[in-house]
Parts: structure tokens; C-alpha cells; sequence
């Protein structure tokens, strides 16, 4: 039986967030921030990545591991890159000013390659490479991410799920990939176990490292499976971007990497994240590159799918159609779970609570 | 049965291959170029990128769809970034080229990003992203190439399998990613097919859209099945790379891409590939970048496996071992039918034929 849900609408979204940012002691402009952030997630459809990511958010904040009011600080710079110290700061602040000076040092020299250390969970990574494709930019961003993933052949997860995203402006169009470099989040097991369902094998496994479908015990053992899956297909490459991309956090910006981040919800310490963020200018290389991309996405999504209701889709395709739902609806929907949580977290805060309404049925 | 194998010295097929792209009007630079990009990858055991691929590149020349002679020319060139027209020139010319001039921007700048069009096939994409980390850079390259792989719930062969690799240099150790965003190449199908085996659910689809573990199926219906494989499984992330790699090829130089490259072995005309090269200074961010990076990768070796015989590998490891081998047995093991065919080569250009002598059993 699917969980009862709940409407709201998106100004209501970004109000209770940024009004619990604030109430845990976040300035508004930073807890602006995160609103955007978590709204612009949950409109896109990575619910695995929205409101229901605020209660953490907030704990780490009231309980010191971040610091909210802090601004990052540039420690090294040359030419096109440049080294950022997030302070320990929220980590959309961090991302959207590194994101920004990405852009400053494209728009001079083609690229500008910005690595942070010193930061925190940023929330989806689609939301800093699309600043940069809004701005005519090909927007690339990848974090580490607390150790929840096996490497192919491993029993501990010792690796983050390491995301990626990389997104470019098309005419009235634009490419987003946004993913993990295992085969899913855990926010996509959450779901499940969130319904009472089973997850599809390849996703996680158990503690004794045999793949489980049962959505408990891949919650609790929190090892998932990299991306490729098995040997036979290639599941050393989902291990090899999740070390290729914390080469390029962790390793480039000297934060901490690998197993040595703090657990997810572990109060220890800072989680002291490295994250990396790409702006490439387009029109630094050849013309009408805006042109090339509208024709690519138009030639793959048309091409003769295996099951004709199945229809290609390109990455952020998926996302267009969750955003045109929303649009439609007038709002986002949540799950009774997470509106009850939220109820509690604005009674502890002392805000008003999340205004919504129960959907009879979904 | 496993077929018969022949054993020669990598200076032997490093001469054959010279002599063999000199004697079809390649300048001897261009030439050695080659064979070194040819002897690496067999010597890493990326086969499916080697001597075995020689033919192709002689053809290519002969009969006119690659100009052996040409050299690269800088067609637009800004601070950080550079396009380069590889005029239809060899891929190693053009690649070692745009990388060195990648390495050359990150001194100046911390990083540098060549995008190339006007390209060909250059080999195995490890080379470049390897050339640039044993001068201490974090090197990264990608390639589009000729349609293979059909996008996830396709069944047209209309991307190609778009390899990305990135290199980074540690103490006395090396991460080394290089990687196909297919499940496999088509080599690895072809060495299937060559021994008359199967291959794994997940790698191919026959003509209709199934999957299919004929590897004779496979080859005639060239449809390589993205990294990921099912809906389940995120198989819709291995076409999300191979776009972003053709995004970063083909969008962004101006190149051919997608479907409308020329088909492998087609001689209708030049292959126009795009290509991008980036190279990284990590001394340009935090110090220590090698000790952090062989601490990681060690970390990850060392971690628990599921199966104690099944060490857990990072991107490099596996090469890093045949390497070894070659090194013991001093040289490289081909089998008899790319002998036959290098035999007949070396009769049709007139050169000496490959020094190599058979073994009993291997």
C-alpha cells in the first residue's frame, strides 16, 4: 500500500526551510541558500536530496559539527585554478562561491578549475553545475561523500557514493547529468523502505557482502554497489569514477578522503568534504556550440527505442518531466513520514510548522 | 580450445610497427608515435588496442582517410584553453600534441584544456592521461568515436563507446582509469569470439534490442550495451557519460559526433573526432598531492573482500600485473590468427614480417 501524501507549494518549501536554517542560527542569505537548494531537488525530483535532508542539515548545525555563519576563504590562487577553504561552512555557500569563481576565471581564461576542502554536504550536485550552464557555461562539480559504498570486490563500504554532475546549455535545452557512481543513492533505498518494498538486486549488499534485496538490511549494512554492478559488467569502473572523482576532491584539496569522513549523521567532527567545481566556456572553442548540443539531444532522443512506450531519454530529460508535474500540480508532495518529522523539527525550533495538505490518494 | 599463440619482444613489434606505418608514407616521428601508443597498450594488456588494431590504421592511410603527414594547427587559443584542428592527421600525433600543450598551460595556469577536432582514432585513451602524470599533472583525456553503443533503451548503435581516462601520480604508484562507457569494448567481444566463447549477459544487444551472449551476434550487430546495463541498475548513467565524453569531444571542438561519425573500417571519409585533453598542476592546490593518493589507494587495496582470492583492485592495477608478466616472460603473446594477418600485411607493404615464434601451450 503506497504511504499517504502530502501537498505543498514550493514558496512554502523554501519559507520553512529558510526560516528552520535560521532558527538553528544560519544568517538568512546562507540559509536563502539552502533553500534553494533542497526546493530546486525536490522540484527536479531527487527527493532522495530535499526537505528531507533538513533535519540533518540542521542538527549539524545546532550541534556545531557546521559552522553557519562562516565565509569561505580563497588560500591559494593561480591563473585558472584556485584552492578554497570552506571554513567548515554550509555546503550550498560553499559550492555557489566557489561555482561563481569558477565562472570568474572561465569567462578570462576558458576554464576555471576551483577545488574546496573544508566544506560540508552540498545537496544535489546538478544545482552548481547548472548555476553555470544557466550562465552559457559547461558546469562540471563532484564531492566525496561519507563512506557508504564498496569498492567492486569489497566488503566495507570505504568509499563514498561520489557524485558527479556535469550540465551544458543547448537552445532552449540543456544537458544535466547528475549521478552517483554507485547504481543508486541511498536516498533511492530509503524510498523503498519507505513503501515497504523490496529493492532491485545490484543496488546494495549485505554485511557479508552477498547482494540483498531486502530494503532493511541494505539500510542498515549502508554498503552499496558501485555502478557496473558485477565483474562480468564492469563494476570496477563505478569504483574507478568513485576514486576518480575523490582524486579530485579529497586527494586535490588536501580534505578529508575515503573512510576517513565522518559517517553520515555522526556528530564527531567536521566532515571536512572536498569538492570540485568546473566552469568551461563554450565559445572559447568552436562557435555555435549551443546549436551542436540541441542537435545531439534531438538525434539520441529520437532514435528507435527497444520498446516503443519506453522512449529515450537524455540526462535531465527525467527531471523536465518531473518539473512540468510539479508546474501542473501547483506544488511538491511528500510522504506522511517526513511531514511528521518536520512537524516534530518545527515544534523543536520553535517555527511555524510546514503548511500542507493530505492528498486522498496518489 | 584456447588457439595457438606466438611470442615476440616489444622492440620487435615497436620496429614492425614503425616500418609497417613508414612503408604507407607515415614520416618516421609519426610512425614511432604510433608504435609507441601500439606497444603500450599490449604491453598493459589493453589488446584490444594494439598491434591488433595496425591494419586498421595502415588502411586508413593507404587508402587516403587519414593524411599521415599533416601536423595539428592551433586554431583559437586563450588563456587557459586552446581548439586545435588535427588537420585528419594520425590520433598519437594529434594527441601527444594537445596534451603536451595541456601540460604546458597548466604550469603557466594550473590547469590547461585542449579540445582537438579533426581527429582520428588515437589508441588506447590511457596514453595521454598517463603522459601527462608521469610529468607530475593530473592528466585527463576522452574521445568520441565511431557509433557502437546504443543509448540505454535503444536499439540503434548511435554513440560511440567514448572512452575517458584520468591519470594521477602517486609515490612509486599510479591511479590509472581507462575506461570505456560501455559495459566493454568491442576487442574484448572480438578476443570472445576469437576463442569461439560466449560472452556475459550485459555486454551486447543483437539487432532486435535483446541482449544476447553470442559473440558472432555481438560483432555483426554492433550494439554495445552502456556501463549499467538495465533501467534497474542505472544503465541510463553509462549513456549519461558517453554524451558527457561526446559533449567534451565532438560538442565542444566542433568535431563529427554521435551518428554521424563514419562507421569503423569505413572509408567514405575522414573520421573528424573530437577529443579533449586536460592536464592538472595539483601543486597548484594543497602540497602533498602523491602522498595523499598513495595513502588512498593503498586504504582501498587493503580493505576487506568479499572473497579473500579476489584482492580488491584500483584503476591501474590490473595493467600494473600484466605489465609484470610481460616483463618475466620478456615480451608479448599474440595469437595466430592477428599473425596470419600481420604476415599478409607485412607481404603487402613489402617490410619484414613480424620476428615472433610459436608456444606449446600458454
Amino acid at each position: 500500500m503506497a504511504a499517504k501524501k502530502y501537498f505543498t507549494p514550493l514558496q512554502e518549501v523554501y519559507r520553512f526551510v529558510t526560516e528552520a536554517m535560521m532558527a538553528a542560527g544560519t544568517p538568512e542569505l546562507y540559509a536563502q541558500n539552502m533553500a534553494e537548494v533542497l526546493v530546486s531537488a525536490d522540484r527536479r525530483g531527487h527527493t532522495s536530496h530535499g526537505l528531507n535532508r533538513l533535519g540533518i542539515y540542521v542538527a549539524e548545525v545546532l550541534n556545531g559539527t557546521t559552522d553557519p555563519c562562516t565565509t569561505p576563504t580563497i588560500i591559494q590562487d593561480k591563473g585558472a585554478v584556485a584552492l578554497v577553504d570552506g571554513n567548515n561552512g554550509l555546503g550550498p555557500v560553499v559550492g555557489n562561491i566557489c561555482m561563481d569563481l569558477a565562472m570568474e576565471k572561465a569567462k578570462q581564461m576558458g576554464v576555471g578549475w576551483i577545488a574546496a576542502r573544508g566544506s560540508n554536504h552540498y545537496g544535489m550536485a546538478g544545482w552548481y553545475s547548472m548555476r553555470a550552464a544557466d550562465k552559457g557555461f559547461v558546469g562540471i562539480t563532484c564531492s566525496n561523500s561519507s563512506p557508504l559504498a564498496v569498492p567492486h570486490r569489497g566488503k566495507k563500504a570505504v568509499l563514498g557514493t561520489n557524485p558527479i554532475s556535469v550540465a551544458a546549455p543547448g537552445n532552449n535545452d540543456s544537458f544535466v547529468l547528475d549521478m552517483a557512481t554507485t547504481a543508486v543513492s541511498l536516498g533511492k533505498i530509503d524510498i523503498q523502505r519507505a513503501e515497504n518494498a523490496k529493492i532491485p538486486a545490484g543496488w546494495a549488499q549485505d554485511f557479508e557482502g552477498k547482494e540483498t534485496t531486502n530494503s532493511d538490511t541494505a539500510m542498515i549494512a549502508g554498503c552499496l554497489i558501485p555502478l557496473g554492478r558485477t565483474e562480468e559488467t564492469s563494476g570496477y569502473k563505478g569504483t574507478g569514477l568513485a576514486l576518480m572523482v575523490e582524486i579530485l576532491c579529497g586527494i586535490l584539496s588536501g580534505a578529508n578522503y575515503g573512510p576517513f569522513i565522518k559517517k553520515l549523521k555522526s556528530t564527531t567532527g567536521p566532515a571536512n568534504l572536498g569538492q570540485s567545481f568546473i566552469a568551461l566556456d563554450p565559445s572559447a572553442f568552436a562557435p555555435h556550440f549551443e546549436d551542436r548540443l540541441s542537435h545531439l539531444l534531438e538525434v539520441i532522443r529520437t532514435s528507435q527505442p527497444v520498446d516503443p512506450t519506453k522512449p529515450i531519454l537524455v540526462a535531465g530529460d527525467p527531471e523536465r518531466i518531473h518539473m512540468s508535474q510539479v508546474t501542473c500540480r501547483g506544488g511538491l508532495l511528500y510522504h506522511h513520514g517526513l511531514i511528521r518529522s518536520l512537524l516534530k523539527l518545527a515544534m523543536d525550533l520553535q517555527i511555524n510548522p510546514l503548511q500542507c495538505k493530505p492528498l486522498s490518494s496518489c
